[in-house]
């Protein structure tokens, strides 16, 4: 498979986390001579938060995970992905096969069940055998190592054409912290509460009810802002594991999300999860341009969000910025079959710096030919203000090419 | 562009209704060396009933069609249709040229300005100029005639590969009387109320109001479960003008929807819109497969259909099938994500004859091979039952191809 034209020609370096480390294996569960298996360890005190799909027909390991967020205190102490078999849609044998991983995690690491953190990506409808990996765990577990954050994010790839990572840091009081994560996907990409699979680490000491806070907010604005093909997943996947460790250098512990102290982190956690929504989008499958949708004047964010989505799934505006087309009519029709409110007679519409529509009607002035020539660039920003109100919201999304049509016609043979 | 390889290889030859003419021209809007204009004349005491689009930035003639059902009685002398522009989003000068088309109508044909429906189809945002072919309507009043169906059927045709026709008879007391129907649309279509444009005829002398209630009532479950893109048009509009010379004929003049001598011209409407619909469908916009989800075991007929469309607008799904994959995994993954009630451990699908899943997992005695071979045909049903309740709908589509990209790349170039 081509790779994206959005692919990086250095991933980001991250810097390791006290209290997380990794170790990875291939387990030849799908896919040959490479990675798919992702054991991830925690020490005592970590604790988690996290989102899952709205999926009606979500995976046996997104049950899992949101039993385990839901136990007392949501602890954490392991983490198990594999990639090439999303085992979901897998009747019991899937949850027995979830509930065979826990154990041997369990076993391996000494973890409660509760502690365990599953997540699987791949084929839907295959059952997942995990006898062809329970037996690593051991050697994963002495293997497990601080600074190989790069290893653990290929081994969760599935169609993605380059991993996907990004670090950031903040101050809680005096105290430096840092935020990790890593998160895959390229197709049926259209997160309803959390991407297909995103996990991110940090040594901040924040009280479980607050971080739980913090992801489901930033969430709304980055993950739930993204889509490759409005295509939701049975497995999205969005954890935060905050080992606390930050504590002993000296970070007073946060309690409450409105503590001010915790400003900056939540900042920091939000433009971490922003970049990786933005990498994921940049490596859609089959993709030739990545697009912005920057809109404005709505009834709300939700208004907005909703308006974006609608342009950013449509397959026929899609098509047509694949083309190179300025068809920015197209934009009116995905504006309009949204169905929230837009005063088609003050709908403004920009492609870049050129204003191609105000006031209901093509712009005064309005130049195809340089507006076509905006098209061929490989970053196009649409912004359209639907004259009503004040909220706003800016969605992510890619093109749609010959490519996508190809990997997916071809992608279990 | 390549013909559906649905398109017929004749059409239905459709018989002349009493008190209804047309007329169409080359007009030269956008499209050379074919017609783009139609202009249908009716009796005096013809009544029109319609659906027309949701969209928030419908296009003027749509306003103005909606204008007309609302006043008084819903009279109908003239219809006036062009393709090449859908007069969408062109602001007051949109509404302009729609005055303009019907004051030319009226002088042309002495019908009220109330009684001349207007529809336009093409591109969106550039302006309409009426002046192209309103200097043609003296000659086309002129010239009308009855026997002249499939010619106006091709007048409305866009990116459509074969001119969409059907007609049907039902007997209202002991006379018989006949519904002739067109259509268009291949591309941009998700009929939220109504299809892209669908114009149809009848003598049968029935009040409008139970005209608009049997209209509405057959959009719900023939065009309003279709899709070919998941994109709603700003153009939808979906007519019948009822003539009432079959009273003259002795038919009983039917007052009431609830009338039981109503029921087999009520059944033989949603016949004919349900062919209409399919034959939309057939011509979806670079298809090389008819698709029909069949769902039960919904909570209701409004829940079937929508989970049949989150299958039918399923951009994933829709490559898999075009790629003959029968990636079942997908249907359970759209079914999923369509929000509505479904339980994951009694969910069943079928492809046509093949049980691929039952009972929440993979069929027992499941064989690739066997429902591999049935995904190379070009007619594919998938039949899904989500365990529920009694809901069902059948929903049409076409798989999503390499030239579904190529035509809206270029659409306008």
């Amino acid at each position: 498979m081509k790779s994206s034209p959005f692919a990086p020609s250095s991933v980001p370096l991250l810097p390791p986390i006290q209290g997380v480390r990794f170790a990875t294996a291939e387990a030849g569960i799908r896919y040959k001579n490479r990675t798919d298996l992702l054991l991830g360890l925690f020490d005592t005190g970590t604790v988690a938060a996290g989102v899952l799909t709205q999926s009606k027909t979500c995976s046996a390991p997104v049950l899992h995970c949101r039993a385990n967020l839901a136990s007392g205190g949501a602890l954490a102490r392991a983490l198990v992905v594999n990639s090439g078999n999303a085992n979901a849609f897998t009747g019991k044998r899937g949850a027995e096969a979830v509930e065979i991983t826990v154990a041997a995690a369990v076993g391996a690491t000494g973890a409660t069940a509760h502690s365990v953190y599953v997540a699987s990506t791949g084929v839907i409808g295959e059952p997942l055998d995990p006898a062809k990996f329970t037996g690593l765990f051991p050697d994963l577990a002495k293997a497990a190592k601080a600074d190989v954050f790069e290893a653990a994010a290929r081994a969760i790839m599935t169609t993605d054409t380059y991993p996907k990572l990004a670090t950031r840091t903040a101050r809680i009081g005096s105290v430096g912290v840092t935020i990790n994560g890593f998160c895959k996907g390229a197709g049926m990409i259209a997160p309803d509460m959390a991407t297909m699979l995103c996990f991110m680490f940090t040594d901040a000491a924040i009280a479980q009810p607050a971080l739980q806070q913090l992801v489901a907010r930033h969430s709304a604005t980055t993950f739930n802002c993204m889509t490759i093909d409005g295509d939701t997943s049975t497995s999205d996947t969005c954890l935060l594991f905050a080992t606390g460790t930050a504590s002993a250098r000296g970070q007073p512990p946060i309690l409450a999300v409105a503590d001010p102290s915790l400003d900056g982190f939540s900042a920091a956690l939000g433009d971490l999860m922003r970049d990786l929504a933005i990498q994921v989008a940049k490596d859609g499958e089959g993709l030739s341009k990545f697009v912005t949708f920057q809109v404005s004047g709505a009834e709300s964010f939700e208004a907005a969000r909703k308006i974006g989505l609608s342009c950013a799934n449509s397959p026929i505006l899609k098509a047509a910025i694949a083309g190179q087309d300025p068809n920015w009519g197209r934009v009116v029709m995905a504006v309009g079959k949204s169905g929230e409110a837009a005063d088609r007679d003050r709908l403004a519409i920009a492609f870049g710096p050129h204003q191609v529509a105000a006031s209901g009607e093509r712009a005064a002035g309005y130049d195809e030919a340089v507006v076509a020539g905006y098209m061929k660039g490989r970053e196009i920003v649409i912004a359209i203000d639907v004259g009503i109100g004040t909220g706003a919201a800016t969605v992510w999304t890619c093109d749609l090419t010959h490519d996508y049509i190809s990997i997916n016609a071809d992608y279990r043979s």
